[in-house]
């Protein structure tokens, strides 16, 4: 299995997106990557591999390319003026057949426009959703979508996220029956927004899916539900408050243990594992998201992931590449025509 | 100052609401609360009230209301049939200056329709928004609004809502000039939704308030804004999310120390710390939401409040009726016309 990766684009240079490439290669037997970039400092990072990633050298390519979609480009403009650029190229070699995926930590906006451009959509999915894993209470995970591809999302656009997130659930989660819930600011079928009420009755509708109903925002983390689904406005607010919340709360723990106990000593024992956890509560940064309704698999990871978080996005790749997401997708999705 | 209190409709019974009255008497001297609910179960309180609450019995009466308000019970349907129950002769006493502010920990969406019935909203702000106070990094808080209010808000709702939150932390919180902020998806102007891109372009216009543009979500506890703006349907998920993780990550902090140490020593000897920690991240339900824009006062204690929860709301509304909240908003807010 062959992966193309944007070394461009995240916070912290090429260097991330190599050594979590590498780091993926040793994880995921028979996985090579495809590397797009400046050719120069991919050389660079390839020569400098510390000696743990060493061995996984001969699996990584270069592929020059010279430009750089920055972060605070426009997606009309990435899409006129970007064809140059290691966002497009990957891309590019992905609609190809060159890999069978791709990964970027770069200007998400820009992303999404040029792999739509590249690889167009699943019949009858007008516009792909931002998808990631969060975790929950028992040590599970729920999809939630949208985050942000789709503000002002429609009732049934709201529809097909649903659609999407089941699929995900089914096959790269290997689930039965997935529990598809709709965010509410309630859980009776009175309140909410005439959209959601809407994608409400048409969901209950569906006798093909598990649609459980309403559930309001803390029912994302209490495990009650396989995928969440919700316009990509509320998604992206409520992915990026939780990072914030979690961040704000990993510090208080550590400051409330330190003065609680006089001393430092338990801060640096618990500092480990608060770290740990700080990552797991970290969705996008740890296992990057899923641009869901492509016809063709692209991972954006997070902008500010390290090689770590880096390499969870090419496994993440990986994964749905091996489950066969945009076939299965395209089977079941495409049957509504 | 006196503060009239629905006992009913907080998931506790009557005692959480009474024991949290006594504790705000004793914690703010001068107080005196008016107690609505059945008088036989209100006296049974008072008269076992714990020993350390025992001397704010002579500062609470009991006045009888024979209903209550369901939490499933919708609006409409506590406007018609909701008369007599202790929500209702709660909010008409205060509507009749009997008291200077009035705490619930029943149905919100209830609350909202009587209180707007009984106290009419200050001049231009046809309806209230639900607002409460969420923690922020180094300690400090920020007002978060809508909170469930007001779904598929204007752009000139988001306004009043801005305006609104600045009263609040000007007045209340005495900043001299509060940090407005949208929640948006990005914060370049060219994102979001054409709704909160409307109302970011009528907040830059006013001169008088220190708007400071958008924010995203994780902007909101790094502590960068004292006032967030956002639809009700998106506060409403946000901060419940919060809660949620919130009390997802208190629960894996905890087996983390656990299992990282092989035994539940420091699991027990975190708990106190962890607990206090959960009460500061679980806002409402630590404090207490205002119902903004009402010409008076009405604070919403969450209906799984405890005691110290109830009597933290109770504190919040002897706080907001010692600054004049509401001649406040009538003041600055009525200046529009």
């Amino acid at each position: 299995m062959r992966i193309a990766i944007d070394t461009l684009g995240g916070d912290a240079g090429p260097a991330a997106a190599v050594h979590g490439a590498a780091a993926a290669v040793l994880a995921w037997p028979g996985l090579a990557i495809d590397l797009f970039g400046p050719v120069d400092q991919l050389s660079v990072e390839l020569e400098n591999l510390p000696r743990r990633l060493a061995a996984a050298g001969s699996h990584l390519s270069v592929h020059h390319a010279p430009g750089l979609i920055r972060q605070d480009q426009r997606p009309s403009d990435a899409l006129r003026r970007g064809g140059q650029t290691s966002m497009a190229l990957m891309l590019d070699h992905v609609a190809d057949n060159g890999a069978a995926a791709g990964v970027s930590a770069g200007n998400t906006g820009a992303l999404m426009a040029l792999a739509r451009r590249a690889l167009g959509t699943v019949a009858s999915i007008p516009r792909p959703a931002i998808c990631t894993a969060i975790p929950t209470r028992g040590d599970g995970r729920c999809y939630l979508l949208d985050l942000g591809a789709n503000v002002d999302a429609s009732a049934s656009r709201l529809v097909d996220f649903a659609r999407m997130g089941e699929v995900m659930a089914r096959h790269v989660d290997g689930l039965s029956s997935p529990r598809v819930a709709l965010l509410n600011v309630g859980s009776e079928g009175t309140k909410g927004s005439e959209t959601v009420r809407e994608a409400d009755a048409l969901l209950a509708q569906m006798g093909s899916m598990n649609y459980t109903g309403f559930v309001e925002g803390d029912g994302i983390f209490a495990g009650s539900a396989d995928v969440v689904v919700c316009d990509g406005f509320v998604g992206n607010a409520v992915l990026k408050a939780s990072e914030g919340l979690a961040r704000m709360l990993i510090e208080r723990v550590q400051a409330t243990f330190e003065s609680h106990w006089g001393s430092r000593l338990v801060g640096m024992l618990a500092r480990p594992a608060l770290l740990r956890l700080k990552g797991e509560l970290d969705p996008v940064r740890y296992n990057g998201a899923s641009l869901l309704g492509l016809d063709g698999i692209v991972i954006k990871s997070h902008g500010s992931a390290d090689a770590t978080g880096f390499s969870y996005a090419v496994l993440r790749a990986a994964q749905e590449v091996s489950r066969g997401l945009p076939e299965r997708l395209a089977f079941e999705l495409g049957g509504r025509h």
